[in-house]
């Protein structure tokens, strides 16, 4: 096997949704209700019932020269088109040698939950339904194959929740994003007995909750004059208080086919959480928790889903996470996305593992968990590394350089206050 | 080698401080304002300068049968006297084969930073020497070779901290606990010039810092409804944030000498942690941070110390760890610790290593961070677990029930909104 005959599935992008998102999925007393992209002096914000999200482009970046990473793309214009036009994105997929990928949200932030938190839910859950048609009739839908539809769902009602995971896989939509921790983000705790209809409407209808991180269990920035870079090393892996959370979840033990995904959290720390679950559990019974036979590390197998974006260390441990649960990430358009090289960093960590436990990591699990299957649709041959490739001979990789802008201004080393001064700075001081 | 050969020093033990600690160490006329332990109903609270610290046995279970286990001593009449009596903690070492142990306090929490907190420094500062004198002189001093003196510092004036450095390392103290965050816990972010003077002494006098696992950086609670174990298990690998923060450190660039142990902490997830942060200062050049030349992983081996109570997964993997940054730690009292029985688990992990690398990881590691040779005081044949246990033979271990506060009434699962609940109810009425 050579790299170029890997089919490589990536379970964790991002999209910034085009500005005519809604046009369709609405009817027209509605429309002039839906979010709506709008700029002030270059910069874009989506607005819905009085909500600013400004940042519509938080760290797409893809494309840039690296000096000009950052967090700060505040408009359209500064972005490449493969973040919000499919044509374009399925052609940075193909020089990528990336087959398929999961899209996270920017309008509603990564887990959607910016339309649970507005008051009028009749509209609330109208605006969710058309953001998912979008998802799958639009985005995913133009291209079949090439993008597995990710799902919003209303989080302050779980019966509303569960019969839209009913609705959406009916539509052929496996996935949802979900908050790593929603106690943190204002809703129910993921132990309320509140979400036992959505856990059972997932466990049958085979719909993966997707946590990324970010959305509850993030880390603290450790300091204002915390070098950002520390804060960016960490982020991944704090996602482990958020796993460490779900592994307890009780309703596991009752849904064999309820998946929980934890989305850019990265592997290579993943066997010594199982060990020290395992650890905690066998010192700390009297807390009462009862595993029903199983151990954690079981539990974690059977339920929970890995990804990376290079994590050597993880890979050489495979057999210590678990080959059936690890996936590959790509992370377009943001700054640990390593576009248009990714297959060739992938390989390196992949190259000295069995053929079969390549496959399984690039895109069979996916294929399983996601109830997915790009294969049958496109045939193998269009699938591979090589192939995808030689399709996308016309893309245009060269790094282009965007204006931004600068937290401290450029000089010296950057920190978590400048950063947090920049995202501070970006709220326009009247609504759009 | 057999289990028996080992020579184990633990780099993390805690210590509920006996009543007259400060009898010995501060002038008459001070006296009256040191912290008293007093008693309300069987409770036992330090009081100092107003501040109540209940909860003096944190945890403090050994001995105990495992249902019994908990975070509720809340009196001394509850816990063994291997707590707080020097003789008594030597025979539960020794019977459990640890040569020499790094007591943190209690009486001032974790990190010292009690003492800081009160407006009267003048009087803080001699209450922080009499800790540290009781310490060196009194704990340490009763059993030369097996007790490794920790200081606690002035958090509030880095000149003094510095002075109180330079001061306990000519008393032959070289390790001081200090918060794995000060920055949430109110004092000064590590980044921050302040410390400048603390780097410098604790470099010039080969002084390592001690940060442990609760001290800043702790995990909240993923909410009430979580299971207790769901925390527990995230609770050490939670440093992480606060070791990607330490690692962006400048002074370390200058300090060749500078030492940071990340108490508690675990080793398993160290190789990803330092994949990540290599992968992050790659990718992200746009902040500026200037490694001088070395990588982050040079910088880690250079400057950090790490150490386990049972984790074979980072023990296979001792090589990306590095061998010679990996510590034991015991965690005496407390429901993590494996006393008796440590040196049976220990060896479980380690049994399969190269010789040397067992001597660095059991003890040469530590005597030579810590300048603490406890082999020259008491000659090697009687430092080995077999040597010490056979000294131990008197040593009652049986395991004995003791009475404690109950979370959650002892009923169903034991969750953190029951804890969180029973440590409030631990703060007296009225001060004591």
């Amino acid at each position: 096997m050579q790299m170029e005959d890997m089919i490589i599935i990536s379970v964790d992008d991002h999209v910034s949704e085009p500005a005519d998102m809604f046009d369709q999925h609405l009817p027209a007393e509605l429309k002039d209700r839906a979010p709506k992209l709008k700029s002030v002096d270059g910069a874009d914000y989506w607005v819905y019932e009085g909500i600013v999200l400004p940042n519509t482009g938080l760290n797409a970046v893809v494309g840039r020269p690296k000096e000009e990473y950052g967090m700060e793309p505040q408009g359209y214009a500064e972005m490449r088109p493969g973040n919000y036009d499919i044509k374009a994105r399925i052609d940075d997929m193909s020089v990528n040698g990336i087959l398929a990928s999961i899209c996270f949200p920017t309008v509603c932030t990564m887990d959607g939950s910016i339309f649970s938190r507005s008051p009028d839910r009749t509209l609330n859950l109208r605006i969710i339904q058309a953001y998912n048609d979008w998802q799958i009739d639009e985005w995913a839908g133009a291209f079949p194959g090439r993008i597995i539809p990710l799902a919003i769902l209303p989080l302050w009602d779980a019966e509303l929740a569960a019969e839209e995971v009913k609705r959406v896989a009916k539509k052929g939509c496996h996935a949802i994003t979900f908050p790593d921790n929603p106690a943190n983000k204002g809703f129910a705790s993921i132990h309320d007995k509140f979400w036992e209809p959505l856990w059972k409407a997932c466990n049958d209808n085979k719909v993966v909750i997707n946590c990324h991180i970010g959305t509850g269990s993030e880390p603290r920035h450790p300091s204002d004059l915390s070098p950002m870079n520390a804060w960016i090393t960490a982020m991944p892996i704090s996602i482990a208080n958020a796993a460490a959370d779900w592994l307890h979840l009780e309703p596991l033990l009752r849904y064999p086919d309820m998946k929980v995904a934890l989305s850019e959290g990265s592997i290579g720390w993943i066997p010594y959480l199982l060990e020290r679950a395992e650890f905690t559990n066998e010192q700390h019974i009297w807390t009462n928790v009862d595993w029903k036979g199983k151990s954690p590390t079981e539990v974690f197998r059977e339920h929970f889903l890995c990804c990376f974006i290079e994590d050597n260390f993880g890979l050489k441990n495979y057999q210590d996470v678990g080959e059936d649960i690890i996936m590959y990430e790509c992370d377009y358009p943001h700054s640990d996305c390593l576009w248009p090289e990714a297959p060739e960093r992938l390989w390196q960590g992949l190259k000295d593992l069995p053929e079969n436990v390549i496959n399984k990591i690039t895109h069979e699990n996916v294929m399983r968990e996601y109830s997915f299957d790009p294969i049958s649709i496109l045939g193998r041959e269009n699938c591979t590394v090589g192939a995808l490739r030689a399709q996308a001979a016309h893309v245009d990789t060269s790094v282009k350089s965007t204006s931004g802008l600068k937290p401290g201004e450029g000089k010296g080393v950057v920190t978590s206050g400048h950063v947090t001064a920049m995202f501070a700075s970006m709220m326009p001081k009247e609504t759009p």
